[in-house]
């Protein structure tokens, strides 16, 4: 809807035709865990704009509930859901068709969307909400990732115990380095009536619970997959657009594909990464409305780029701030980045005010340079998120340890420690740095 | 007290003597209002180490309630309390005199330090709250900049009614553009027990209260003085040091004088705006330490620079966050820059939760180039002051608009909306800007 909405500004006599399959545009997924938990009360609170706002106003000739069953060279086929087909011929195409949820090999027949869920579309959160209120006393989360513990919160608020299946080492573990990923696991352990399972896949779904792959079963009333999503790629294919490594649609900065006129965006395509200048899938909200705001911009005949992204996420969980921007250092060394990593525990305000808060900040630069690679935090208040922006700001322009130093981050004392710990993170770098730089 | 900690760090075995005019070193000047209002209980919690951290830990020789009376090429003589002075040699000094307070003309003889009050030290907080605890039914506070708002603030908590009187045309009037200094002083006079007189100077201050210039008076049982601040230059100018138009001691950016030898780092010093490239008085607190630290490592024979600050300054009072970075419109234009401004007002958490909070933004650039010049911000909550430290970072790397437009700010609907408020200015400047780039 970003990429229609911008064509549409900047042509308003251009016809632009959206099919969504699903009966919802312009929707917030991520915040099925905030309506399954009743904070946000109606679903159509999770709309963003009423479907009149891009038809009538904006002009848009959008079409829900039809769905693009197949793609040529300059036409599209849609399947309305009476089963009737339409045949459109486009000039441009934007592929903006996401990302679906995984399932482990071997679950799939267990998905049955009463007991057994996926969390795809705002559906599915209906359907979550609806079967806490029918009742369920103890729930699985298959997936310690971002929607798995926001999950997790979301289902523990109905007073149901939670037990949060992690196949790898502990939460958040393909974001976080594993000293936070365990620094999050005992927070998250130490909160009532939530478990957390590490190191073991679920081998098997069946009627009172999970299986996991060492034997052993969780009871379950409920059970939520949660292990991750892939790029929505099958139209792509069907054109033969190029996709990049991470499965998702390459595209350049203008969003263009491999084929002329053909566009993607979203979820469904990969960005390039502002610290690495590789090709990076980050399906993340924000990156994918400025990918729509570009594609529109440049289909329209204007001019520009996303240069780069810092595939910054966050999350805010039982009480606890998380936010990583560019890479961990995990991440840096996988790539073969000489990286090095300076960690700060400190309060989040002036030491003498009551009820500052605290935040545990890693930075990661490269060792030979001093060069920002990335910033992840845990945070007892909001302060961890914005540090963590901080970075990504600084990120954007490839800047270094001496110049997070530098960044004249207010003060007062309300606010802030007068040494803020992004600044005594760079200090840090600094004095390692000392005679290589 | 950041200079001498770092000289003692770099270089063990060199002398590093500190004379304090007061009792007290390492104090958070920028607490007194916390002290005054209770929320800080003791002073000695406004003091950051108690001063064995930095005489037996560190090694320095802190000659506290010492005066430094004067000083020539190699030497300086202090005073003792007892009236003894005694003269020392030195091979390099750091001038850190800081700043005092300004008393408008005709109003230094009301100054009783018993019923009215300016706010220079420590000892000055424990005075006024001495003050309010023998009771007080009536305040006026001479100023409407941060400090003023401060006091007004802790002094109204006493359940005193405190009128603000600032002689321009709104609160902050000197660091925010007029339309956001109305805002705040729209929300200030909404407060319960609280008044703003602005456009009016105080003529005299008399038994009973303050004299307005237009002859009108307000009753007031304390008065306190908070109409800024003026570099403390008195050594510095004994040594013929070179002052800045601003009238603190010009600076290189390693902190050195135009004196061999002599640096001078705080608020009594200069700092180089990062916006501007010229000199610019900052006297906060932040900018104070890096200096030190600055000096501190060069005086020891390492390389620092501050190559630039961008005047980052913020409170919180009354319930609203306010800060702002680099220059304002105002400032902008004065200095002849060909500049625009972009303004948002939005929720600062995804519109679907409860509970969000109000933002009020202004983004500054350069018109011909969509430079960043500078952001300000009023807020409901403390994101404002952060966003504004997102346009520091971008400051500190001389960032356009299309690179806050790029600049990856993590999401999640519990901490910020999708188009994040910076991310949407960016927008509406990169439409202005449209065909000019």
């Amino acid at each position: 809807m970003a990429a229609a909405s911008r064509v549409k500004r900047l042509r308003r006599d251009w016809d632009v035709v959206v099919y969504e399959r699903t009966q919802w545009v312009s929707f917030a997924l991520c915040g099925i865990p905030y309506h399954v938990s009743c904070m946000v009360k109606r679903l159509s609170d999770l709309i963003h704009y009423p479907l009149e706002e891009f038809t009538r106003r904006r002009g848009i000739d959008v079409r829900i509930e039809t769905e693009v069953v197949d793609v040529g060279d300059g036409y599209v086929v849609a399947r309305r859901r009476d089963g009737r087909e339409e045949r459109l011929e486009y000039d441009v195409l934007v592929l903006a068709t996401g990302a679906r949820p995984v399932v482990p090999r071997g679950l799939a027949e267990a998905v049955d969307q009463e007991r057994v869920f996926v969390v795809s579309h705002l559906g599915d959160a209906e359907r979550i909400r609806r079967r806490l209120e029918a009742g369920a006393e103890k729930a699985v989360v298959v997936g310690g990732g971002f929607l798995g513990l926001e999950m997790a919160e979301a289902i523990r608020s109905w007073g149901a115990r939670v037990t949060i299946v992690e196949k790898l080492g502990g939460l958040l573990p393909t974001v976080l380095d594993e000293e936070f990923s365990e620094h999050l696991t005992r927070i998250v352990v130490g909160v009532e009536g939530v478990e957390v399972v590490t190191g073991k896949g679920v081998s098997s779904i069946e009627g009172g619970g999970v299986v996991l792959e060492d034997g052993s079963s969780i009871e379950a009333d409920i059970v939520v997959l949660a292990v991750g999503r892939r790029p929505e790629t099958s139209l792509a294919e069907k054109l033969g657009l190029r996709l990049g490594r991470s499965g998702a649609v390459a595209v350049d900065e203008r969003m263009r594909t491999s084929r002329e006129n053909v566009y993607a965006v979203g979820d469904a395509a990969e960005a390039r990464s502002i610290v690495t200048g590789e090709p990076v899938w980050c399906p993340f909200a924000q990156v994918a409305n400025k990918m729509g705001y570009v594609a529109g911009t440049v289909i329209a005949g204007g001019d520009a780029r996303l240069r780069g992204v810092a595939c910054t996420s966050a999350t805010k969980v039982f009480g606890v701030t998380v936010a990583k921007t560019g890479l961990s250092l995990a991440e840096a060394k996988r790539l073969g980045i000489d990286a090095e990593a300076v960690d700060v525990e400190a309060g989040t305000k002036a030491r003498y005010i009551p009820g500052g808060s605290w935040i545990k900040l890693r930075v990661v630069y490269e060792a030979s340079t001093g060069r920002l690679l990335g910033a992840q935090a845990l945070s007892g208040d909001e302060s961890g998120f914005w540090r963590v922006n901080v970075v990504a700001a600084l990120l954007e322009k490839k800047a270094d340890v001496w110049d997070l130093f530098e960044t004249d981050l207010g003060y007062t004392p309300l606010l802030s420690p007068v040494w803020d710990p992004l600044v005594v993170a760079a200090r840090l770098a600094l004095r390692r740095l000392g005679g290589r730089r």
